[in-house]
This record gives structure tokens, sequence and C-alpha cells, in this order.
């Protein structure tokens, strides 16, 4: 009866106090409420939204409906990112970060859908245990600087809101999305946060304008509960990088790492580090970008992941022994011109129909399944150029696979640049003067 | 996939054609739908709303998710109230019509909550049965001139969606309201209908304004199903009659039909059954008021009511051996004044607990329990008068319904008069020029 009175509330537009929503979390937690009465109010919350003080009381009782990680002391930071196609900014963002002092414990999921998760990639690293204990991924972070471990069992009451938000279309609605994201970065303990925003095609937030309003979110309900909090809004029209699929991937951030790798990964993974490093408080904001150019220069920051990828149980020569697919087939240019758009949705489709991901939690991955593409965004093509391989060890999918990619590229007569770091939310700027 | 598809469509304010809801209520019917679904498609229905068209088509959908009768040709007519405290209606102005020429099988479902059900009212006859079939009930109506029975198996995906709207907070939804009424009436058979719509303390639609909102769709959506409408809009502030409870009921219908009843039962009962006969094709406009004088005058209104009672099983002195109670208890007025108040609400309340409506589905009812006013609003009263009579042969409730009671009149220092019937919605007046 409390709820139905709940759900009243929230249909007609009233602000619920914090007990309220500890009360709803708990009842959601101990599978107390009918799935049709949450049903009904997650729908009254998509029309009503939330103020952000209510979205800051969720998010607070889903990060405490299960473990919470205890860091301790010392310069934690974390780094989510609402994930793209190609996104492998964690595996370099984050080692550098770490050569420059930051600690991060970064749990992560597997990915679903088209985007994949930072463990499925981590997955492809022979031998690498991403099964360890919140104690053992605190020492090893104090140890090595980082260290990578599954978000299983942060906030389930997250998890199971976000199965009927899927199945009753209310995942859009900002504060729930908000909450989610948050919810599990509370849990997992660290006292900063980096927000990578995305924003385009291959990403949730398919325009600037509403990828903006989520970082502008995420950076204000973190600061209410009690957070530092800094959000990137980054272009998702094309794939990051060249490299979609695990080990594919793994080799492409461990390129660019080494000075090899391609610009977009590198610019962006650089923007995000120094964020990671200043809310961390290890480096000043004037002294950020000396400081990450010596650590990458010095190849400290190649050997962070390193150190990450061998504390956590891979061999000295996993660079050399990630997995590679058996066949390859190349997708090649029926005209000419400039590369004016590479859908990263088509891309990822193509990758995951390989077998790089999953369409449902069942499925298996093929580690070394994936896509590299051979041009990016502004280049020159003429007819018969090589643009994509796709890798793949069944070929079950390939002819599907082969009819995205072919649609992936859009030519035109002319170059047609645009950034990549479209944005900076910092809460300083939001509630004070500019500076 | 298609109902979450439906539910995004609906959400993002889509207006949904007559497929898409004869697709969603089979599956409903069919109990293929997940219940957290529905729920959060009502919600989004509640925040969205239906077009008329599309309130129709759900309307015929739910009509066809069951029986249907089949009345064949004949001035046949059915009559709806929205439900109200001591609205004893229907056992007057359906004989009273029919006594006319009408023809009505008046299918009816039992009291829940506040207000009683006209089967709850009949099972107070001795003998009375109103298990019939459909061809049964129609044999006795075109006999008779009316008939009485269970609306059970009518439009039984209305019960799934009202169910879950009354868990879910989206019982208010005016479309949804619509399309459960209008539903069993379609499914009923008759090819017009009249709709007393209440407004006020003790009806479902608090005020005029929402009542006349309600009673404006119903014509509209009955005419777009094909079928004739008229609504009256009527007061229930304070209860109808003097009686309320179900044998009481009963008796009062009957001593209204013999001229020696309450003022506002016969107003409004008149009102009702001049509706009826127009609208059945009987009688003229121009006439009503002539016929409706003679068939009451005659006696063959209350005719009507003693020959349906026989033909369904009653006894010849059914009348007299309705049941009473074996205990009364009298409320007093504790100070003088004008009544410019009677709270239906808590009348309704107070008879209730003594036995004469159910709570849940399963709870039995006392047909001689209730409650009988001895005053009505306007009239004068001195400190010591009795103003309520509580019957009741179980006491456990006793001190409960005493207190609703005692509370349920306002007195004040002159009368203050309020019209009964506030308006009359016809589809004519609706869509064409002002007669």
């Amino acid at each position: 009866m409390w709820f139905k009175d709940l759900i009243r509330s929230k249909r007609d537009g009233a602000t619920l106090p914090p007990p309220q929503w500890r009360r709803f979390v708990a009842a959601v937690t101990a599978g107390e409420l009918p799935d049709y009465q949450v049903a009904a109010f997650l729908m009254a919350i998509y029309f009503r939204g939330m103020t952000e003080e209510e979205t800051a009381a969720l998010t607070e009782a889903l990060a405490d409906s299960g473990d919470r990680l205890t860091l301790g002391a010392g310069p934690y930071v974390d780094k989510h990112s609402t994930g793209g196609v190609g996104d492998k900014v964690t595996l370099v963002a984050v080692p550098w970060a770490a050569a420059c002092g930051a600690r991060v414990v970064k749990l992560s999921g597997r990915g679903l859908g088209h985007t994949g998760g930072t463990i499925d990639k981590l997955a492809a690293i022979p031998d690498l245990d991403v099964s360890l204990s919140g104690e053992r991924l605190r020492q090893l972070a104090d140890a090595v600087g980082w260290a990578v471990g599954e978000a299983g069992a942060l906030a389930p009451a997250d998890k199971i809101l976000y199965a009927l938000r899927d199945a009753t279309s209310t995942v859009e609605a900002l504060p729930l999305i908000v909450a989610s994201i948050l919810s599990k970065k509370l849990a997992a303990g660290a006292p900063a946060l980096v927000f990578d925003v995305k924003a385009g095609r291959g990403a949730f937030a398919g325009d600037e304008a509403s990828a903006r309003e989520l970082a502008t979110a995420l950076v204000r309900t973190a600061h209410l509960a009690g957070r530092r909090a800094v959000a990137v809004v980054t272009a998702m029209d094309e794939p990051l990088g060249y490299a979609v699929g695990n080990a594919l991937e793994v080799a492409e951030a461990a390129a660019a790492l080494r000075g090899e790798g391609p610009a977009d990964v590198l610019g962006l993974s650089r923007a995000v580090a120094a964020e990671m490093v200043i809310l961390a408080g290890v480096v000043e904001r004037e002294a950020a970008e000396e400081v990450l150019d010596r650590t990458f220069a010095s190849g400290e920051a190649f050997g962070k992941l390193e150190a990450m990828a061998r504390a956590q149980g891979a061999p000295a020569d996993w660079l050399r022994r990630l997995p590679q697919a058996e066949r390859r087939e190349e997708v090649r240019a029926g005209e000419e011109g400039y590369v004016t758009a590479i859908d990263a949705l088509a891309v990822a489709r193509a990758a995951n129909i390989l077998g790089a991901g999953r369409m449902t939690k069942e499925d298996a991955v093929d580690p070394a399944a994936g896509v590299t593409l051979h041009r990016k965004t502004g280049a020159r093509v003429e007819a018969g150029d090589v643009l994509m391989t796709l890798h793949y060890d069944d070929e079950r999918g390939l002819e599907e696979a082969q009819a995205y990619a072919a649609a992936a590229f859009t030519l035109g007569p002319r170059p047609a640049p645009r950034p990549l770091v479209l944005d900076v939310i910092r809460e300083d700027a939001l509630t004070g003067p500019a500076r």
C-alpha cells in the first residue's frame, strides 16, 4: 500500500524525500515489490523526472544495496565511459594516470549489445585473472598503481531495476541513467570520478546536447554524493582507433602506450588521464601536460599496463601471445573520395556478428574476432583500396558482417573534420563563476 | 519485443492504430504479456492519453475478449451508473422505462469499496436468481420488459487490466476508465446507452468538471463504437434517498415506484428513464413527460419491478419478506441548525462496516445491514433529533460505524440547496449545433 501511494506521489509530480528512496531500494533488493508496481513507478519517473537531490538519494541507496569497496586513504580516482565502439581508453588512460601517481581500482562489467566491456577486452590476455577480491584489488592498486576486477556484486538493486527498465522502454530516463552509472561508482569507493560521456551514432546518447545533459547530471549528482567529478563529452560517430574486437583492441592500446598508436585514441586517453591525475590530486593542472608527456616518453605509462597484466597473472610474453583469428576477409572501396563518416554502430554490428560481442548475457565471446579499419574519417581513398579487414574464426555470420561493413563507410568529395573532445564539464564551472 | 516497441511508441506520444490495440488486448487475454510491461504501458497511457479513436479501438477489443450478448432487434437500451452511495436508480428507472416500452437486459457486477452493486441489492430479494444465461435474459426481457444478470464473463481482459491499474495507481487515466466502462456495455449488446455520471464526495469523479469530462468521453466514444448514447451528470455529495444498504434500498426503490419515495430518487430516476425511452426510440422527446407520468400513475412502472422479481424466482410476497436487521442504533444531532452537507463517503463507510458492503472480493455481505437517514440536506434539525438509524446484525463494527455516522452530518445556520441533475451530455449537442 505504501508503494502504491509512492507511485501516485511520483505520478503527480511530488519530490520524494531520501527515506522514501531508501525504502524503495530496500524493498526492491529484498524482492518485496511486485515487478508491475516497480515498472509503473519507473514509467512515472520517466515522465516526471527527479530532482538532483532525489537522484543522489536513489544513487546512494542503490550503492548500499550490495558490497561497497573500502579503498582507504590514497590518491584514488575512478574512470567511467558510457560506452563506445573501439573504446580502449581505459587501457591507455588508466595505466598512464597510474604512472603519474594516481591509484585506480577499476571494476568493470562484461559487454552487452554493441559496445564491449573492459573485462571482455582484458579476458583476451592469456591467463589474466579478473576474479579478485576487493581486498586483493586494493593491495594490487597500492603496489602497482592500478588493478582490474569484475563489478559483479556491486549495486545488485541496480541490476534488478535495469532489467525492468530494459523490458519496459524506460531506459532513457535521465535520472535513472545517472543513478545506475553512479551507484556502481559510489560502491567502488573512489572519492574522485572522471566520466567519458560519448555522443553520436555509436553511443548511448545519440546527440551532443543529450550527452552534455547526461555529463552535467553525472557531475552534479556525484558532487551531491560527496565525490569530486569531471566529465568529458566526446564524439562517438566513427569507432575510436582502428581496432574493434577484444584482442585487437588490447594490442592497439599497447601500441598507443608505446607511441605507435592512433592519434584519436592517444588524444582522448591523454585528456582523460589529465583529468584523472588532477582530480586525484597527484599533479597540479599547470603541470599536467609536462608530467603526462614525461611518463609517456619514459615508457612508464606502458610499464603500468605491463605491470597490471603481470600482477594479475599474465605471462611475460602476453602481448605476443594475444589470440589471433584464423581467417581474414578484406572489404574494399567501390569508388574514390574522402571518408566523411564511418558508422560506428554498423562496424560494431559487423564485429559482434563475427563473434567479438554478445547479444544476450549467455553468448560466448571470441577474443580474436573483430574488425580493423584501414582508413578513418578524413582520409583519401581510391576505388579498390582496402577499407576494413574482418577477423573471424567462425564463418557463419560472415555474409551478414560483410553487408554491415560495406555499408559503414560513407565517401564524399571533400573531408569533413570534427573534434573528438567536445566539452569538459566540471562542478566548479557549473556552480561557481567561470574561470 | 513488439510490445516493448509499443510501450515506447505510446511513451513518446504516438497514436496507435486499431490493430495494435487488438493485438495488445489479445495478448493480455492470452496471458502472453508480463505484468510489468503492461503496467509500464498503462502508466505511459496515464501521461500521454489516448485519442477518441484509440479509446474506441481499445474498448471494442476489450469487449471482444469474452462473451458478447446478441440481443437481436427491439427497443433495447442499457443504463450505467459510475457508482454512488444509496444509488438505487436502476431499480426505479429501468422498470419505469420498461413500462414505457423499452427493453433492458441489465448486466451488473457485485459491489466493491464504498459503492454497492445492483446485483448485491437484488440478492436481498428472497430466491431471486441472477445467474441466468444470456439467452434466458433476452427471453425474459422480451416477455417482461427487463431482466437482470451477473456481468461475470463480460470483457475478461478488462478485469486483468483493472487489477493492474488498481495496483499501480493508474486507475484515474480517463481513456482507460472510458474503455473499462464501455467495453462491458458493448459486450452486453444494447444499441443505446444512458450513463449516469456522478460527481462529488461519494463518487468516482470528485468534482463536476471531471465528471463532465468523463461523461463527454463516454458519449463520444460510444458514438465512435456505433452506439447511441446520452450521459447525465448528477450530484453525489449526499447519499441518494434515505436508505443505504441492500434490502433497505430495494424497499426504498419499491416505495418510490409506488409514489411514496424520496424526491431525489424519483427525480433522478425520472430523468434517466426519460433519456432511456427516448434513446430506445419508444417515445418521442415531446411525449416523454406525459408517457412517464402515465405509466407511473397507473402502477405499470411498479408492476415491472414486480414482474421482473417474479420472473426471476422471487415469491409473491417478496417485498414483505425482505430481510431486516435484528438490531438498530440511532444517531442524534448534538446541536440545532440546517443540514448543509451529508458526507456520502462517511455514510457508505458506516454502512459497509455494519456489513452492507465488501472491502475485498471475498467478503460476505449482510443484505439487511445498512443505514437509514432521517434528514437530508436543507432540513431543519433540533438538538436531540434522530439523524440516522444504523441497522446491523453483527455488533463488531458498531463503534467505528457510529464514529463515521456522527461525522457525516454538517449543520449550518441556513440551508444550502444544490441541484441534483447538473448536466445532460448528448452526442448531437457535442458535434452539431446547439438546439
